[in-house]
């Protein structure tokens, strides 16, 4: 492992795992334009209720974190305020509505982890999960960016997460990342592993859920 | 609605989900002795995590509870420390492992939206999820025990969520929850009844998981 | 009561503490110039770490906020995080030395409070704990300015916290407030005044902490 | 310090503030017989005040514990509650009445320190901090206990906290904190050596504010 940066290390400990996460059939889909409109519709929604739910996220890290790592988490809430838009303008645009919808189960059960995770566990842990699930969304579209065959009618998120400025704040998570494993214990650098190996699961369980349509049990129980 | 006290209303407002976890297929086969014991095996090891992971929550509980409530969630959290006791007594007489075990992915959402809860949200909405978790295993186990032909070999939770002691408790949580309803702004106990909602679906999620034996998707992802 | 808003009322239950805290002998001193360079810096020392200690505070604001009012405090927060700058360019213009200092007795438990409060309790308290710090800021530096005797040299922080676009932001958290004090229940109206008397007992005890350069007791003991 | 345990560090590092702290003029006064009753009964109530904000201290604790402390931080938490009706006991024979009354400063400050860890700092932190208060009450009536000049009018406190029982928790936390130490990082060892250090502030203070009769401002401000 020697000469391993940590935030590689991470990847690789889960590495069948990280592949068919980011390059998972809804992913394929997308970029082969296959993709039906109401698995698009069904990811777009939940996507939307993750990143609202990102943000309170992001507060406790930013509680929670060194005083020099506070102004970069802080720019970045105002980034995903700014990123809530674009699901509304994409919404309209596609005719998708976020009225009435609800978080379904793969996307809330997502959302609670990560906020039990930054309530309940150190920062180096709940940093990982962030860094985990913004790395997943680099890898997965840049990926469809570099295999899609023309333009999208969903191009402005493949854009979005593929962009230049988005590779930039991932890497910075990157290198923040290991800065805190360097300092870390070894038991706390398992929990900040195991903590990466939770996250790319609900990375996974999270496409897995826009194809199948998930719903709540009480939607067709009578 | 006049009379009817909230504890009644969060059930009757999800009636048929209600009715169908605390009869869920799973319950069923315990109290026909049919239910395969891989079935048994799953659900005891899932639930003995859940219950190691609701002494933290009620530990949080204990934190955002008025004073006087303080005692009685203080001498529950002794209890489910015993009631650990019980799943690993029964484990060794059953002959099921408890170690190099996790958490499924049904359970893991679960633990992580009551941590979440207690964390993040008001006292109110916390003890309403600990009350529909209680309320459910009352209701389903006592259906069980009358349902039942002959003993099990699963008696003793049987017994232990039908008896006389934990009705006592459910009763105290019933009127605890009735207590913060009346207090409460209309916001808050339209709150209170997501919350009850919330938990149903996780308890019924939770029967399914173990007749299903749901797994992590890195169990087969090669 | 009829007719005056709930920011006014939570003013007037502590009217006379209100005015000692906003005309305190620390502000008369500054408006007059007479107070002691030592003074100043230990004040400005002391309110460096309280709004260093004041982002994370708004970290768990934001986590707790509902969606709407996150944006708002996500920019508020990258607004203090600049806050940070002007008093190290300040530090450095008068010659005062911010490394290897610490937290005093009285602004650590300021800080301790506002922090606590925000994990602890619902976020209508924790909201009013911060209009009860900006309104006091804004009265008491407006009142500065407005009899200050010529130029001073902290006028940087008299122009700072007496300024229109300071003003805006508090006029935004009055409003806030009020929002929060009409859908709440009346245990929890009670819960904010109670949180916003104690919040302006810490401001007027910061005042005096300058003014007495308090020190932790093992600063003399041998 | 070879050989030494982290225990033995953490007082020595602090060491006359320890001393003053533990054999203060308060005690002192109490094993002489000679404290006025006014100051005991304020510290009584602040103490008092204490203990019921210990136990929602305590149930963080038990929510960030690793499993196995636990259950008997959980029996703690029930032994506290008890050391409540104490307090009460002990205020009816005394002629004290803990009605309308509230935190003083010190002991408010103090109390939010210990929640605003609990929450917001690792586990380990908050350990140290429950070690430091209950280490420094076990040394302070200990030490009343060797010195009193005949029977006390408050022997119930001062044989409570000298008791062979009380001992034995101390001695629990003691080893439960070496262990921590053991696996921390060494960032950790110096977050948790900084917790001791403020936690035995606030016990001078607490000692302090008994014999001051300390008050909020408030209290005279016209």
């Amino acid at each position: 492992m020697m000469g391993q940066s940590f935030h590689q290390q991470v990847v690789e400990a889960v590495q069948p795992l990280w592949d068919h996460t980011c390059t998972h059939p809804f992913l394929v889909a997308v970029a082969e334009g296959t993709l039906p409109d109401a698995a698009f519709a069904t990811w777009l929604v939940q996507d939307y209720f993750y990143v609202r739910e990102l943000v309170p996220f992001m507060g406790i890290l930013i509680a929670k974190a060194p005083p020099e790592w506070r102004p970069p988490l802080a720019e970045a809430v105002v980034v995903f305020n700014r990123e809530l838009d674009l699901f509304r303008r994409q919404a309209g645009a596609l005719g998708i509505s976020l009225d009435g919808q609800e978080m379904g189960p793969t996307c809330h059960a997502y959302v609670q982890f990560m906020l039990a995770t930054a309530y309940a566990r150190p920062f180096a842990e709940a940093f990982t999960v962030h860094y985990a699930a913004e790395r997943a969304y680099l890898d997965a579209w840049t990926w469809v960016r570099d295999h899609q065959r023309g333009p999208s009618r969903w191009q402005a998120f493949i854009d979005h997460w593929s962009s230049d400025s988005f590779r930039t704040y991932v890497t910075w998570l990157a290198e923040t990342l290991d800065a805190l494993a360097n300092r870390a214990s070894s038991a706390e650098r398992n929990a900040m592993e195991h903590a990466f190996r939770m996250t790319v699961r609900y990375e996974y369980l999270f496409w897995e859920m826009a194809l199948t349509r998930q719903m709540w049990p009480d939607a067709t129980l009578k």
